[in-house]
């Protein structure tokens, strides 16, 4: 088991099998040393600001964070390959009135800090929007470099 | 004619010069061997859930993909240097009762890997919005690898 | 003072010292020669097509971009290192009816372009959504090439 694999254990997660993607694309796609990691959505639905409290909605970021590992794992095998964390981008189903946003996305980003240290540190965009696939409160893509 | 530009003759679709950009900003840009290309908008306006059927947004997914290749073409010339379909991003403006992005989104994703086969699956991500430029009901941008 | 500085101060632009970020993420994130540029919001608030002008939201785009650059001078230390710019993204927090994102973020890309020359010309996402983080008018991120 890798390193990054026994952190989770640590942190009482566990990564179940990720269901295929629901449409015609990939879970992640490596061009050169990049992976492009395919947006994934929350099992949680509702709208933050309306249905969903800012709480929830950061636990759900960090749910669907573990998914994306999920189905980062399955492509790449070995997680330990991961070099740096580039870019994540958030989208939070948002009512007009929601403005924090960041907030809710920490829940990914403070696991992936968690996971890799120095190299777990990001850069972001956190952004509402009015709806998202099959209703999810939060839908999360990323890029990372590998080793 | 390329072997790219073969497959599209015999899905019979003709790629048209492209009309510039409405606004300051390139078609593509490459860096290193990544081709940023900018996102366009269908000409099909409309909200999906609305005024638009999933059906027709697809439709709509679908030209305004081919929209993309006239500009990569215009760009890069030979659309066989194309070694990589890295990543699709594809803005749906949905009402808020729309959740069937990724159906819609298929609609480009279909016609990328008829054209480019096992190279053209791609990581992607399929997002709503509540609205476009021009009121356009589909908006795309898309990373490729070059040879 | 290196030569991009020097434009920025014929423009009449001054660089403050950036608000280090307001949650868990980096202002930015070199991996390779790709610098990837966190997404930060205007200080103007309010939504364009209703309580904002398109004009005050392209006066915001221009402002929002000095920003990413103060951010990029802090952990770049020269923007001379600066070899191209690839992407830029724009959210821009839009009513039902306002349809000119891509006239509001030419505020952001004329800079570049003043700036950087044919180096700084861009590929280009402009998209609406219904809100942003803090209520924010407009918000942009980057992906940077560095020499």
């Amino acid at each position: 088991m890798g390193l990054v694999e026994d952190k989770l254990k640590n942190l009482g997660i566990k990564l179940a099998p990720p269901k295929p993607p629901v449409a015609n694309y990939l879970g992640t796609k490596q061009v050169g040393d990049l992976l492009y990691v395919s947006a994934r959505v929350s099992q949680l639905t509702g709208t933050v600001g309306k249905d969903v409290t800012e709480e929830e909605a950061k636990k759900a970021a960090h749910a669907t964070m573990i998914l994306l590992l999920s189905i980062i794992k399955k492509d790449i095998v070995d997680l330990d390959k991961i070099a740096d964390v580039a870019k994540l981008q958030g989208f939070i189903r948002s009512s007009d009135k929601f403005t924090r946003q960041p907030q809710v996305l920490d829940g990914a980003s403070e696991l992936l800090i968690e996971l890799f240290g120095e190299n777990g540190k990001h850069a972001r965009t956190a952004t509402g929007v009015n709806q998202l696939p099959y209703g999810a409160t939060i839908q999360l893509d990323m890029i990372l470099q590998l080793k």
